[in-house]
């Protein structure tokens, strides 16, 4: 059983089972805790695709990705044990700022809830600053956009 | 010191102190905490206002709240033991649904956060299906919307 | 990258992944999260090993398995982002409780820490009354023991 | 209300509210929650009895304290918007470690845990090696525990 798997190709896709501890006495996923789906996934794409994981972007490169907005709508419940698929689009990519989409849908297809999160990098070292993004990092989130194209395409 | 303590009055307000386990290794508070720090205003908001703790509602009346949509701007990050306040102000009340605001501010005024936050009202015996807010809770949910109108005009 | 997924075969162990909300200013994994990943781990190995997981075990079985005592000793911090393996030992099976271990290492054998739990079975019906284990479950129990015995001969 | 307080004097006291987040399907505070209340009392208690807080003494002073071992029996569970009273003494100071007991009572007396946590003092500028427990903190570490024997003469 893949408690959080990263699922292989285009999109950045990751299954998920519920556990007990995110449940409340409803029997469901208690509200906060779908914010902390969203940013693991948010977390796990910028590690794979932008190409470096938080931990050395904030400690060694003194740069950071605060999150300036972000908005969720529930669709549908979870409960406890429930499997389902988070899917991470990148809707837009700004100068300094980049929105995501993180979708979750369980395997009969229903889709329980849709994250947006907008988040900028910032230079820690002038002050949490927001700065363009670097070039490389750029690149990689276009080539991600256009592999996400492609692969839509495809199916 | 209030690590949380409700603040006299209306509106309804929350004093709070960040805690050590709510900050990340960028040394603010991990964007997931956030929207933590807007349910559990909520939640003692509809203990004391609405007049029933979730808890007797969900289990005992079969009832329930569930958040439909959410939303989370930042303006201006928090470190572990900074001191903030929480203003809950009810901005819309509908049939079923009803939207709150919660603001964050330091001290020294500083606006630190503002959460939307929609939930309805459901009956559980009958499959989560969205019912009309009982008279006696949106009668409460008016007195206190006309309370802060009140205490605003007065300032 | 495997960020929470169970390793094929006996004994049982789940691969995981350090999460950066799970980390505190100090870059390494907060003490409180420590009994997150004990939990988790004793929850999925429930829910595989004895053969059912705890949300129909309670809701629908009306029973439940409460945890009476935990002890943890840290031996070396974990950072975000670093992977560790959990492996779950069934050190003792008594009338109503059991007894386990869970072990984390890093990939170069590092010892990180060791989590002891010790938990029962109560019969809610029967107002969380500890019962014996049930016949089926403590069969299963035995039947891990006794395969981790012959894993742990057969290295 | 006093969702998360500390009541004045001796003992270090807090009142605190349980949390419907905190909550599992059980309808009790999930296991991994109570490591949390052990950790925020500790950390509070250094904040005003030590008299530092973990984020300067951290990332400031360079310092930590980081916990080497923490056990918890469970005697009652806590439902949802139950209030308890958290005390903490000071059971052991050591050369670089002291050793906490945190105790749970609800108002009707019931005993519902008890935390211990072992903590040592570190120097991160020497990678994390346990140093003694500086002079001005044992001092006011002293000054609690007499304290604490003078309050319980005093009943």
């Amino acid at each position: 059983m893949p408690y959080q798997q990263r699922i292989e190709g285009i999109p950045f896709r990751v299954r998920r089972v519920v556990k007990w501890g995110e449940t409340d006495p409803a029997g469901i996923v208690y509200t906060a805790r779908f914010l902390d789906y969203g940013m693991e996934t948010l977390e796990a794409w910028f590690a794979e695709v932008v190409g470096v994981h938080w931990q050395p972007f904030n400690v060694d490169m003194k740069m950071g990705s605060p999150v300036v907005h972000a908005s969720l709508d529930f669709f549908a419940p979870l409960a406890g044990y429930e499997s389902f698929t988070l899917t991470l689009s990148l809707e837009h990519i700004g100068r300094s700022a980049y929105t995501t989409l993180i979708d979750a849908h369980k395997d009969d297809g229903t889709h329980c809830f849709q994250i947006k999160i907008v988040a900028s990098i910032v230079d820690k070292s002038e002050g949490m600053k927001s700065v363009a993004i670097p070039a490389e990092f750029r690149d990689r989130m276009e080539a991600y956009q256009n592999a996400c194209r492609t692969a839509a395409v495809g199916d």
